[in-house]
């Protein structure tokens, strides 16, 4: 946990964000696999940990604004969890690390509840991701599930606040970067001809578990770099293949880190991919040196696309005036989705807040239908304090050009004859962490090799 | 999966167990644990997969008793999905191989089942463990969550069905101690002075997952070896100390093993330490051999109980006539849980379906509040096919003694004076899996040294 002070400010501080009524964080519970008592490692809620910082499952807590507490709810250990479970710190004294004094049993809290309905206040709530939270949301309020209505409110004021990381939150974000980048020089040294997909997985989890961290999100450890969310890992790297690792890490305090590297399963790409990961390392480079306070993220994108589309054109798989291809959204053949997100307690931060809220703006609000810019979760102007991942790549979709080419789409931009030979190319991406700062940005974490020749030389001193 | 066969077999089985209405099943989902799009590794629900095979998430099933007809209820992927995810076998390909030749989207279940409740027809289901499954039943059933009515003629008739096991469902068993068993002598090497509970605990996982396994749970790796579920790693191994490992896989199928082992960190046991351990290796090897049809299981258990209170009461730790401490419940001090349960898709197999009905029956019901009986699992008379663990166990437990002592508790069967020895001694337990046959029982799996000279020549062969 960080200091009772962080926890007590941050609360303060949305208190000031909000008018009246109470605030109610439901914790997560521990989530049953196959049975009840067979249950998926504890993950409390980022939210909950953001504002009181216990990981604790099966406990609830409210702010009451009007009257200025904070109340945890929750049960003490009995003598036969002590029993079971040995004996552990009472929730009362993790409750006052956190700064709140009051803690009362879980029952209460359909009372307490009960009251605030009676006096018609206002219950604010995020949005429930867990149907555990549902369940409970729906019977502390008595609404059905499917009619539950989050607060807009509370959702601005917390989005607010966590977009802007604080020194501390940055020094852990920069912990889980410090093993994420470890843990990618062991999947390239692993990474070779013969290597399974899994054994690189299990190999890095076995490094994140010895060095205090898990898994901030299931690795995508691929030969097919091109499938975006590739969570099942039984191919073999054979001669010619990239392996795609895109994988990161979440400290013991929940910080998360995300980084992608795409490298030869043997010690040298071929031509071909060194000239495309060429283009996907300019467009990073490009975009990256956009970065600052007031420029609008979705600009940043659009930028990297082009940059994209260029170095597509001098290879021969597009052509055309580049800036008509992004009009036309053509690039969307090889790039199809965002250039990044915002990171923090989670690895898509607040993503369970809804991306309207975490990446937009009521003004510019989301483009939810256009293929391509409907998977860009970030758009609006960047502020100091935003941490964030550059991710730009390109993916050689079979299915998709398919489509695309039975209906010779875009053709004035895209040269299918050309993209025969790039059918079983697969895709690269490259991803790394930033900090806006008042100047511009600054790479979170240590550098993580990415240059072809970095690349290339680590190959070979492990081959 | 099994063959086609196998699960068109299990359902016509159900089925003649059953008299008329609708069975409905429901698949388990990806749980997200931060985020809608951020989950947990998937795993289907067991009775799911025991009848369909299918490891899919999202899905549903019905079996109607009266038509004789099997229907899964399931979305095929979308052209967005296989953009994101990559082009994959269809649902109905997957179904075919369950002998499923009906498949129907996911909205159309409700009308389904509407149709049914319209016709006032019986439908029976399984008590929901996820919260997803409680919400869904509830919206289908139109019932409160807290007022689902779990069809207890199913329970019976599942229970009865997938207490038995079939050759091939062994074969898979075995397959899960094969590799168990080898993590238990990784862990054996590893576990030295100076070693980290979660270093082996990592190195567990890392071995499972490169051969094709998962933890079946999450294991218990402590040298608090009297805490009974000890999920928290961050222990040092020293001198003196012994390490309980308690870990099992399972097979990619979703079959489990479950294996125990107490070994000193240092390549031999305090003389202490190895008297102790024989208490609890006779108790294994006395009540293993008590394992045949039509023995009842809890019988097994008193004997167990026995011999553990007779090798205490050698050391001078109990005293008096040992069936009478056993009566009196007096080695509930020593020995606070069950000798073991029943194993196979689930690590407590069916646990889900009630202990009630999994490990006891009508005439002989659980008892459910006297303190150590409470909690074994499994107390009805055994029948050839069952597979279940035996697991006896010595823990000293020092807030228990505390209670125990202060009111001077059954002290004509205890010696708390010698006991003070004793308050840091911690715990042991052995546990294997065993199949009862006709003729009586038979060890699944390799044999995984537990003799203390085998345990001691292993660590000094590795030290
Ligand atoms: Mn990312
Ligand atoms: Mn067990």
């Amino acid at each position: 946990m960080f200091s009772k002070e962080t926890y007590i400010q941050r609360r303060a501080a949305l208190r000031n964000r909000l008018s009246s009524g109470i605030v109610l964080f439901l914790g997560n519970i521990d989530n049953p696999i196959n049975f009840k008592d067979n249950c998926y490692p504890f993950r409390q809620d980022s939210t909950f940990l953001y504002y009181f910082g216990l990981s604790v499952p099966f406990i609830a807590a409210i702010i009451d604004l009007d009257e200025d507490k904070s109340i945890v709810f929750g049960d003490e250990l009995s003598i036969d969890d002590i029993v079971w479970m040995g004996q552990q710190e009472t929730l009362q004294a993790k409750c006052a690390k956190s700064g709140v004094a009051q803690t009362s049993p879980s029952g209460s809290l359909s009372t307490f509840i009960q009251k605030a309905i009676d006096s018609k206040r206002t219950i604010h709530f995020l949005p429930p991701y867990q149907s555990s939270s549902k369940i409970r949301l729906s019977e502390l309020l008595q609404v059905p599930v499917s009619n539950l209505k989050p607060s807009v409110s509370l959702i601005k004021a917390v989005v607010a606040q966590r977009s802007i990381k604080e020194p501390q939150e940055i020094t852990e974000i920069e912990k889980a970067l410090q093993v994420a980048t470890e843990m990618h020089l062991l999947a390239m040294r692993l990474g070779n001809i013969g290597t399974k997909e899994y054994e690189i997985v299990n190999a890095m989890q076995h490094y994140a578990g010895d060095h205090n961290c898990s898994f901030a999100y299931p690795p995508i450890v691929t030969r097919h770099g091109e499938i975006l969310h590739n969570h099942h890992y039984h191919n073999t790297f054979g001669k010619g293949d990239m392996v795609l690792n895109d994988s990161g890490v979440e400290t013991s305090l929940g910080y998360a880190s995300d980084l992608t590297r795409t490298f030869p399963a043997d010690t040298t790409f071929t031509p071909l991919q060194r000239d495309m990961y060429q283009i996907v390392l300019d467009s990073f480079e490009s975009s990256r040196n956009l970065l600052q306070p007031g420029v609008s993220f979705k600009s940043i994108h659009l930028h990297a696309t082009e940059i994209l589309v260029q170095g597509l054109k001098d290879i021969g798989l597009m052509r055309g005036n580049v800036a008509d291809a992004v009009a036309a959204h053509a690039h969307s053949l090889f790039f199809q989705c965002g250039l990044g997100h915002m990171m923090g307690l989670d690895v898509h931060d607040m993503e369970d807040l809804g991306e309207q809220y975490v990446g937009y703006t009521d003004e510019n609000p989301k483009d939810t239908t256009t293929f391509g810019i409907k998977s860009l979760r970030l758009g609006k102007e960047l502020e100091a304090g935003y941490v964030l991942t550059i991710e730009p790549g390109i993916y050689i979709i079979p299915e998709l050009i398919d489509i695309w080419q039975a209906e010779n789409k875009l053709a004035e931009f895209i040269n299918y004859d050309k993209l025969k030979e790039f059918r079983h190319f697969g895709g690269i991406r490259i991803e790394d962490n930033f900090l806006i700062t008042p100047e511009g940005y600054r790479l979170l974490g240590p550098e993580l090799i990415k240059s072809v020749e970095d690349i290339e030389n680590y190959k070979q001193a492990y081959a």
